[in-house]
């Protein structure tokens, strides 16, 4: 096997993604196995141009500070390797001698992973490859739940919270806050958490499930009336009954490709539209996985847990695996981490389960049973006084 | 004078109003005058209707879990008293036997504060008045800031900082972000500190400065091409070189009032038209005053200060004054309270220092000397490896 290793980022990142990073380092320096650490500098285009940042000399208090940095630390694309890419990936394995490759992604990562795996072994390139977990999305299988997730539905849950406190304390206007999730809801269905945290009135909408405009006008219609204020939390991805993005403002760009609209400024207009009653929208949008005051100490923690096990599982000699982690929840959370073969996690995708979506615009306690621990478990407490 | 006292929040919210109710409330029992402590519920509309909380017994712990609460916990409405009001103003006071009336808020309630004053001694009602200062903008003349804008920066800060690393570690596509301040950009301006606590390009548009959009976009056709990400930070408030408002939905909502669009959503949209450059938008919108994780400890110490400044001057026979903030920065930051006449406050206004933007995109340092130590001065550190 080649001396060295190489890690690499692939999509978009979470608050934790750098803290996979950071156990992955200090994995390998613990083991203290002899060759460089690799980082691939913004991911595949870094391996395709053989642009690697050397991390081996970086110094222990900056690796540390990786657990502070929210995005990619190192880096990273869109780009979706294709077949002909892959001779240039091997290349750059056997160039720089790399001994075990560490791919930190979603679903197309872990099947770049499965790609490279099996061409090294056809190859008979003697590298070691393994995928670690990260998508805020929380929609890869075979694991409880995906490093980054805790984080984002603790951002969607406090800061709908904190909206819903500054909906309901001056009650001047509904608030439409529109949540990352193009198809999957599990970030946007945290943000339920406001109605358990406050007094105000909360109706939450996940992309799993087409919007009948209609009945979720008269949704807000009834809430509102209630006078405790309205906080209306929406994933970005929202569909109408006729399949199309909510919002579309008809604009196209440069390259031909329709700009979706706001879904939350869409609903927050025919709130004023149809209803007469004032609205604002809020797009948080990023910050979802970069707000770092509200990352999650669990997720953190199993995010490091999880780059740690990659190194370590790879120097005993194991390839062709992604790191899962396993979860009980009873008597207390606790987890544990595994490996499951790349093969079976490639292109497979976790979905929202249905029956956690109630009347369309709630969501169910068994989703807070599944997601609260991941949160970090210590929600804030607030001061009611009217 | 009366026996009891009474505390009213006026407009929106900061994330420290609630800290100066708790500083008034504790000032009061520990003076232990023997009155109740009452506060208006949605303050003006809670004083007309005679609907006060009383907050006399709330234990203890709930009064200091007020520094964690975001929004008004006692309610706030953004009703301005007209002439026609101050009677039933006084029918309030003079029914719950008020001796101390406290209005935490900005201009419009420093305004209210003073008529309330000048009539209550015309009418012979014997009631101190005081204001407590409070807004995110910043706004308030004579004094050096306002309780809530340290914490408002702080947000803005540290999350256009996470936004900066998002943009340049997957640097895909320009991020455009929206800060609130439809008038003033003491708040957008606090995001420019991403420039220096990232490697990212940021550039920064305050709405003191009639946009060129023209020029925007060669600013950022030019800081995108130096391949370091780019965000781009907004005041939800900026205007066009012909006075109007850059973004404009074209619709008309059931009060025939035209309904403001989403500045960074517009200039996103031209970014991608005219650019051919991809890019996305975010609104944090109402987060910038109710994300407690990012809550300055010096703003938050402040507001509390000046809910007691407040009492206690009120105590020993004050009338008439609001709170003002003295602040020294050298050699180190330090803050103590005094009092200046509600006539001198009411109705002015404190504008963004023009000599503070640069180039129309950049803000000076003279500004950071001025907002770093409000901010709390502590900002993250993050690892660079790229």
């Amino acid at each position: 096997m080649g001396k060295n290793i190489l890690i690499a980022h692939g999509g978009g990142p979470t608050a934790v993604i750098n803290s996979s990073l950071r156990g992955a380092v200090e994995a390998a320096r613990d083991a203290a196995a002899g060759g460089r650490i690799y980082a691939a500098r913004f991911g595949a285009e870094g391996i395709l141009a053989g642009d690697l940042i050397d991390l081996t000399d970086v110094p222990a208090e900056t690796i540390a500070r990786l657990d502070d940095t929210p995005a990619s630390a190192i880096g990273s694309c869109r780009r979706k390797l294709t077949d002909a890419d892959y001779p240039t990936v091997l290349r750059t394995l056997d160039k720089f001698d790399i001994g075990a490759f560490f791919y930190n992604g979603g679903n197309d990562s872990m099947d770049t992973c499965h790609k490279v795996d099996e061409l090294a072994k056809t190859e008979g390139l003697d590298v070691r490859v393994m995928g670690i977990p990260k998508t805020m999305d929380n929609d890869l299988v075979l694991t409880d739940h995906c490093p980054g997730f805790g984080s984002a539905a603790r951002f969607a849950a406090i800061s709908a919270a904190e909206l819903a406190l500054d909906a309901s304390g001056l009650p001047i206007h509904v608030v439409v806050a529109e949540y990352m999730g193009r198809n999957a809801g599990w970030v946007t269905a945290a943000s339920a958490m406001a109605a358990r945290l406050t007094r105000c009135e909360v109706l939450t909408y996940l992309p799993e499930l087409k919007v009948d405009e209609d009945k979720m006008l008269s949704d807000i219609e009834r809430a509102w009336a209630r006078g405790r204020g309205l906080l209306v939390t929406v994933s970005e991805g929202l569909r109408g009954t006729d399949g199309k993005p909510l919002a579309d403002t008809g604009i196209v760009d440069g390259f031909g490709h329709v700009i979706p609209g706001g879904t939350a400024q869409h609903i927050s207009d025919i709130i004023m539209q149809k209803l007469n009653i004032k609205s604002r929208a809020e797009k948080p949008g990023l910050l979802g996985r970069a707000a770092m005051a509200y990352a999650s100490s669990v997720d953190r923690a199993e995010a490091y847990a999880a780059g740690r096990y990659a190194v370590n599982a790879a120097l005993r000699g194991e390839s062709g695996y992604m790191v899962s982690i396993q979860a009980e929840r009873t008597p207390e959370y606790a987890s544990s981490m595994e490996l499951v073969p790349l093969a079976e996690v490639a292109n497979a995708e976790k979905t929202f389960p249905p029956e956690w979506i109630v009347d369309g615009c709630r969501v169910a306690d068994g989703f807070f049973d599944y997601a609260l621990p991941l949160m970090g478990g210590d929600m804030p407490q607030y001061a009611f006084l009217r």
